[in-house]
């Protein structure tokens, strides 16, 4: 029986560090002349397993393996990077891909039993116009051209014209959603970009979702006053408050899961002679559960409110931004699981932090899935963002692995939304 | 018998205010043509009493009445002010002291028992070049011209240049010191500055003495890392140690007295998506008890170990600043408290968070004390600083028994340093 060669997919990893990057990271930064050279380089590629390829609406690159069945496997990645980003994030995912592709061609003589296609996401990382997932948001149908139309780069370019220039009319990217038609799961393969994996010390693991997110500024507002002659007890402390509340952050958090983040501390007047009148802190706290999620912004809100009422302070909640909660599909963690299982001998399951596009494949209604690979340092969008071979390699098996099983999935009909 | 008019001294307040404030407060800051315009005012009325004036070497103003001994006793005031400063903050100290002089003139054909000296204290604020008590300090003995002479206004002029221009040389303003040759008792009367008369509904009060002050950057060093990916006990929060330490600070204060004030705190990376990897904070510190200082600073500094050691972070201490407690003369409290029960009826003893010109006789030996009287708002160096005309008048009245019993006093050869 064919198998992958992931000693192949790491060799075409190093290439394209080779084509896209130097000694300060990666520069595949998308709409850019780099990012257009490593769709080529893959592109390339593609051609040579002969599948129908195109850039859809929303310039996401689609390579397609007519099946027996037109129901669909996809599999999903990016090539973009943030600016001296690393050798792994995105492109590991598409090129596993590109793997499997080969598989499935030597296989089934490049008819699979369902259609399977490898979809190349433009632009995850947002980094030259701060919108992240833009191309699987305008797949997923969530992107709303008037919201990111007047976004710039830092050399003022509009993120309209960047598009243009790449063959993308942003009013016209929804379109992309026509895409999904016969979507019947999505999978997605990603180093973890964080720390679990490495202190459990597994290879692999099974995201269970992506973790909705409350991004909030609480403005304590007390008085400020002079450090000599004031009183402990006649002060309006705002960093007071402040300070008592976020142990108890930490603790809210503990009962309910989640992560919980105090991001930023600003004081004012701030000076060492003056009781501090105004504090401002930045909360993000992040969970699977969007119950959950409501009560730990709940609980925080109460704490917050609490601890003010007893410093004799205000205080008050600024949304900066939130996002829900995106589960994958129970059937496919299951399968996921056991692909895991088989490639390395132990799984574990946990949520992602950092939202990713399978997201939006989530929260468009097509069942999903991603498998986490270890990442070493827990550390990403950095030039040192690394991964051991033989992790990767077993990724690339575990992945193999799971589309197998998905597709076994999705051609017997098992796909429950 | 003669007695003070303390209407005269409010009157005269109001004409200073008139000659040396604008609506945006007093201009009299130490070394420009305003403050010396205010001295010459100043002098104009201790001519008219016939008195002996002079500067000594650190442009401190003193107008002697000499009496049948030669012990003195010395009533201090400041005619400075900060740049858009109060009306009292100072200027009470010296006319209240002028006052006084016109009664004993009058009492005595201007020779009394001892000899008292009214003097008016260069530069109390260092509102121009950071630097206050610096004529005080000079007399006391402790100004050292080499750690001041680099200092530089905001338009660059040179402090000493600056002095220079009054007639005062830096490198020889140590020869005020023997203005003290024969101080015996040294007086001064202040607005509080501060809330606690105002709190307890009280006119006047009796200074302690001044805080010793500790001052510090505490310097939290933690990890930065991603607020989606990384998980609550996976983090070194260098802010979440600062906070858990900061209610800390203010229950070692209760259970010791003083004050301890968090001033500013400054956290890095500083983004909403990342835990704070750095965090500094300034810590200052007072009381007017040294060992209780000391302990203070140092249940702070094990406080600020333990919750670095339990976040896993460290944190580093820097001294920014530190003077110690000086405590006024025991005797002298005692009279003061008379003085201030015959004049209002009630008393109350408080220690001064500010420093003044009082704690740099006392350092140098002189059994010194000082007055408050009530600010409203609890508030000065500002233009809405201000004091009931009855509490003004009052607080004339104090002084001018306080100066009986303390002329008293060191007739009588009481002075224990």
């Amino acid at each position: 029986m064919p198998k992958v060669d992931p000693k192949r997919t790491v060799a075409e990893l190093q290439e394209l560090r080779r084509l896209t990057a130097d000694e300060e990271g990666a520069w595949r930064v998308a709409w850019t002349d780099t990012w257009l050279e490593s769709r080529r380089w893959l592109r390339d590629k593609l051609d040579a397993l002969d599948l129908e390829t195109h850039l859809d609406a929303a310039g996401n690159l689609w390579a397609t393996m007519r099946g027996a069945s037109d129901r669909e496997l996809l599999i999903g990645g990016h090539m973009d990077s943030v600016p001296g980003g690393g050798w792994l994030d995105g492109c590991l995912n598409t090129l596993a891909g590109v793997e499997i592709l080969r598989r499935l061609h030597d296989e089934y003589g490049g008819r699979p039993p369902v259609t399977v296609r490898l979809v190349d996401w433009a632009d995850e990382e947002g980094a030259r116009f701060g919108r992240s997932l833009l191309g699987s948001s305008a797949c997923g149908g969530t992107l709303v051209p008037d919201e990111e139309r007047n976004r710039i780069d830092k050399d003022g370019i509009r993120l309209e014209d960047a598009l243009r220039r790449c063959g993308v009319e942003l009013d016209r990217a929804g379109e992309s959603h026509a895409e999904l038609a016969n979507a019947a799961a999505y999978l997605e393969l990603h180093i973890e970009q964080g720390p679990v994996l490495l202190d459990l010390d597994l290879p692999l693991g099974v995201v269970l979702g992506t973790f909705g997110v409350e991004r909030h500024r609480l403005e304590f507002r007390g008085q400020a006053a002079h450090s000599g002659s004031t009183p402990m007890d006649r002060r309006r402390d705002a960093f007071l408050a402040a300070a008592r509340m976020s142990p108890e952050i930490y603790a809210i958090t503990g009962r309910h899961g989640g992560v919980s983040t105090i991001g930023s501390c600003v004081t004012r007047p701030g000076i060492v002679t003056s009781v501090i009148a105004e504090c401002d802190v930045t909360l993000d706290q992040r969970h699977l559960e969007a119950n959950a999620l409501s009560t730990l912004l709940r609980e925080a809100k109460e704490a917050s409110e609490r601890f003010a009422e007893e410093g004799g302070v205000s205080v008050a909640w600024q949304e900066l931004w939130r996002i829900e909660p995106f589960a994958f599909h129970p059937d496919l963690i299951e399968l996921a699981d056991e692909a895991v299982l088989e490639a390395v001998g132990v799984s574990h399951r946990l949520p992602s932090g950092p939202l990713h596009d399978a997201a939006e494949m989530a929260r468009a209604g097509i069942p999903s899935v991603m498998l986490f690979v270890q990442s070493l340092h827990g550390i990403s969008h950095n030039k040192i963002e690394d991964t051991k071979i033989e992790h990767i390699e077993a990724s690339v098996v575990a992945l193999d692995a799971l589309t197998r099983k998905a597709m076994a999935w999705v051609a017997a009909g098992s796909a429950r939304p």
